[in-house]
């Protein structure tokens, strides 16, 4: 088993996102999809209230065009966005009430492909509403149990749990002997290392 | 045609030193070894006095479990240094040096392994002279040298031409055509560029 710890504002995030379940699938590894928020834990451990790429505009320029590579090389499509980051906590809190019922993983890639394929507002209602409708989930159920407390409080949850375990940026994997890769290039690694633990403790 | 930039005090330059010869010549790409000094880039961009692994404490945690991860993978030794970042700018100038007479890739590999691995410190001379009598260097003149306006300008000098670059971190690599690509980890993705831009223009 391999966590995903993810976050709809990160670049890098979404081609991990469309390559996972290919290479999870191929090594026989199930993933755990976790959204989570990661502001908080940006502005905690880095003072930071923006995205980095943001904050440091050189290295925002490397990562748009690095972006550019990386999407081209796996024939993932790829728009600047016109507003970067995007309000996500709406999205994330869906893709939560979505595991229970299995279509966060399709959700959260639909999100992602609306945000860095079709430059749309993923912080608007009425964006994430057909994505809903699309991977059989009830959109106005959803919307509105992502507005309520106890829905609040499992994402919050999410993020305080991934800043316990070490997560300081999206993506991050963490196998389950609890050992930590960060960035869509660690993935390759991070399965490598779910198969070979899993091998020694079978 | 490949520009490796790397600065004495980054860990993930290490590994990058100590693989980029051998992947380089397989490539049948040449290499251009450009040390320059990173702390006045990391001091203008992100206004730090201190590695980014230091003062970010979550970050630095994870890097040096990667590091052991990236050298056990290469089968490269790897000890935590008990000083870090050390003073880097006197090996700098050395290897600024050694460009002319060829001797700054082994000075250089000599140099990460003593900061790496040894546990020296490479900001004291006496550290640095049997390194340099071990690539075929005068110490006693290099060291000299290495003191000198001239030395200091040119070093001084490869930093304003990293930063002018869009470098902002090290190992950064640059093709002949101004592709830049930042860490260890994209070693392998700069040397496939070199290898598609020069059958482009050949």
């Amino acid at each position: 088993m391999l966590e995903f710890w993810y976050e709809f504002a990160s670049t890098y995030s979404y081609p991990a996102a469309m390559r996972i379940e290919g290479l999870a699938a191929a090594a026989g590894v199930a993933v755990a999809w976790r959204p989570f928020p990661l502001g908080p834990l940006l502005h905690r451990h880095q003072g930071m209230t923006d995205s980095p790429f943001n904050v440091v505009p050189v290295k925002g320029r490397y990562m748009w065009r690095d972006m550019e590579r990386v999407c081209e090389a796996e024939g993932l499509p790829l728009t600047h966005p016109s507003q970067f980051p995007r309000r996500t906590l709406l999205a994330a809190r869906c893709a939560v009430i979505g595991l229970e019922d299995g279509w966060t993983p399709a959700f959260s890639k639909a999100v992602y492909q609306a945000n860095f394929v079709a430059d749309a507002d993923i912080g608007d209602p009425e964006v994430l509403r057909p994505l809903l409708a699309e991977v059989g989930a009830a959109p106005d159920a959803v919307l509105e149990a992502a507005q309520s407390e106890p829905v609040k409080a499992r994402l919050k949850d999410l993020g305080d749990q991934a800043g316990a375990r070490g997560v300081f940026g999206s993506p991050s994997f963490i196998t389950a002997d609890g050992e930590l890769f960060w960035g869509n290039d660690r993935l390759e690694q991070a399965l490598e290392w779910a198969v070979r633990h899993r091998e020694m403790t079978a």
